[in-house]
């Protein structure tokens, strides 16, 4: 994509509305802007990192056997009476009538539609375990939004629902979700532990939250240091296995969110005590069969008798993760992407544009670069070298390619790591074979 | 996928409420189920036709030089108030208020919107021309909604917005819409004619909409015969050509819906003239300066002064395509889809799930389709062989491969087409580079 043409405007300045930095980032790098109150447009540079956050997510999703379908955004009210949620929800939920005076609502959350959906469908314990996931917006009325997409109104998430015939196979499908959960948010470069939670309004008596360690995050944590070397990617461990194992080792170790921990019963020594701040970015539950006895849903089982399915529910807040990842990987420049999510593979920077040589270099890498896969944000505009340099930082892809003048006479372009700073001569081919051995 | 676990349930009978093909065969084929009136979700098999026919959509606009943006589906009715639309749309209008009495709307179409977003962020000539899309859903309040996906309430559509600093442009970025559209609905097998059209309350004064032929289509179309043979894929043509020849040629045809055809002035002689059925699937506009002025939008000229834009909009129903397309392509038996637009590559029926060699057979060549990038759906339940016959026939895949234990003795397996109908036994080798021949 060349800048020139690319509809991406840039903020200098920080935004006055933004209280904390994804929100200000997302803003400055063209990311997003609001239309109303928590509610934002996301613009083609934005677009590009949301979409492959949900490629991940549905990645990990469809590998632990889940299957994607799509609900709608707006439900009737009558299956919330059945379950009894319609009157319980509160203002959060944003309820509409429609021109025929039917109540209807912007769905916060997809238990009742999910439920009614297996029993219209699914009648023998044959066609069980089923998990079932959408990507969908969802609309929470919060009374305060703020912290642009982190705490936003109309916001992207993933939900997946499971029904199982049994405890133990109900149990077997959260192990396979908690895994799931660890391997996206891993995948995403992202830091995360997993803290036992309460279940709140959704019900159940099992659940776990999934914190993102960012220094600016939004809730004090605790955890024992090990946490910081585990990497679940290189852990050798399949959705088919028996997870029981797996859950226990990563749940034996302390983490705790700020209202759970006791500094003075702590089990972990001060010394390995680490003392973070968090984001939540995801969060599973076993239900049981709260909607399941509540909207009378029954399969037959292997003798004829009816069978009440065991549920589970797992959320994803995808837009979510776009400000969280920034939270967690920024510094005084701008954006630093994990390769995994960045918009771009590579940024291309022309110094100088009217020159022939300097664009027929520029030209030249462009097309070799898209063609080998990376697809590339090429800076052709007439700007000075500096503003260059600050877009391209602020917007933080992986790699940098500056091509000036000077570099061309000696046969070579800069090599620029927006993580660590470092800079390198090479010729445009080794260039090219820097960023694709680092996929 | 294996159908034995996944969610896909097949009905056998006609349901009572669908009037039309498209929407029978989409509900028998567990492509989705309604929640509200004109309200769906999209199970897992109706999810991936939607998605590939996104990716074709995308695919063109691209091409076209439009990026892709995403703006929420809940907007302001400030907004609709300033171009004077939030009185004058009516009751289709799903009007919401939220928590602190704000009025909103869950947006039927997205000119206000993407004109705000334009007029904040873009100041000066050089930015322009710029054509915004996005594929999102929308919401119209149909008094009587009907007809499936076909006339839904909630419904995904792709809708562009372009931006110009004059007539001459704006004129070109239309003509490179209208060879996207032709592109887009050929690429899914379809047979498209571009038709003169008011404009409606949209505004503006340059209209066509693109209607798919199909024999029980809603609408009566008469058009020149010629348009049969015609191929836009075959057309050498570039996006970045002047397209007015093209253009041109393309709106010689004689054209016309019903309402405008005239038998006693038609200038096609009666043995040219085609009478057929019609859906429309897309509508492009010439807008003007309609919403521009009406918001007050401008940007600096060259020398400094202000310019109003000129704006066109081109809208294409995703979700009613999956309708269109399977009106367009249906026999008794169930849905033909085109190759470009199938949920899966291929079907694979083991006709005896019991038989270890015919399992072993079944396993191996689903492994190799599925590794050959021929997504597979395998129906490996415990079935009779004529229900299997009818699934994979209902579900409508372009291939099926059907092996039995006749067959393996000689070393073969079947291969149907489901277009053609026509089955030839071959190895299990020469029924893969068949498919992968096709594609």
């Amino acid at each position: 994509m060349r800048l020139s043409t690319y509809f991406l405007p840039l903020l200098r300045e920080n935004p006055a509305e933004a209280q904390i930095v994804s929100h200000r980032l997302m803003l400055r790098a063209g990311m997003i802007r609001q239309s109303s109150a928590g509610i934002y447009s996301w613009l083609p540079l934005g677009l590009r990192v949301l979409r492959n956050i949900e490629t991940i997510v549905r990645a990990e999703q469809d590998a632990a056997g889940a299957q994607e379908l799509l609900m709608p955004t707006v439900q009737p009210a009558e299956l919330w009476r059945e379950s009894g949620r319609y009157d319980d929800y509160g203002e959060e939920m944003l309820r509409i009538r429609d021109r025929h005076e039917r109540d209807m609502l912007y769905g916060p959350t997809n238990e009742e539609l999910i439920t009614d959906i297996f029993r219209q469908n699914i009648k023998s314990y044959r066609d069980l375990p089923k998990n079932l996931y959408h990507i969908q917006w969802k609309f929470r009325d919060e009374v305060r939004p703020r912290f642009g997409v982190m705490r936003g109104r109309e916001f992207l998430m993933k939900d997946a629902y499971s029904f199982d015939l049994d405890l133990a196979a109900a149990r077997k499908t959260y192990n396979k979700m908690f895994l799931a959960y660890l391997r996206t948010f891993a995948r995403m470069g992202l830091k995360t532990v997993p803290m036992r939670a309460h279940t709140g309004p959704i019900g159940g008596d099992l659940s776990h939250e999934f914190i993102v360690l960012a220094d600016t995050g939004e809730s004090q944590v605790y955890c024992d240091k090990a946490w910081l070397e585990s990497d679940v990617l290189s852990t050798e461990v399949d959705y088919d296995d028996d997870l029981e194992p797996f859950f226990r080792q990563w749940t034996s170790l302390y983490a705790a969110t700020d209202e759970k921990h006791d500094a003075a019963n702590c089990p972990v020594p001060p010394d390995r005590l680490l003392s973070a701040r968090g984001i939540e970015v995801g969060q599973v539950f076993f239900l049981g069969n709260k909607y399941t006895k509540a909207m009378n849903v029954s399969v037959a089982g292997p003798n004829g008798e009816p069978v009440v399915p065991e549920m589970g529910c797992y959320g994803i807040g995808v837009s979510r993760l776009v400000g969280a990842i920034i939270e967690a990987s920024h510094d005084d420049a701008g954006i630093v992407w994990p390769a995994s999510v960045a918009p771009f593979g590579a940024g291309l920077i022309n110094l100088r544009a009217g020159d022939a040589a300097c664009t027929e270099a520029c030209e030249a890498l462009y097309t070799t670069l898209n063609k080998a896969g990376v697809d590339t944000l090429y800076d052709d505009r007439a700007e000075s070298a500096g503003a260059k340099f600050a877009a391209m930082d602020l917007i933080g892809l992986p790699w940098q390619i500056v091509v000036g003048p000077r570099g061309l006479q000696k046969g070579v372009v800069e090599v620029k790591d927006r993580k660590t700073g470092q800079r390198e001569e090479m010729t445009a081919e080794a260039a090219l074979n820097r960023i694709k051995a680092a996929r």
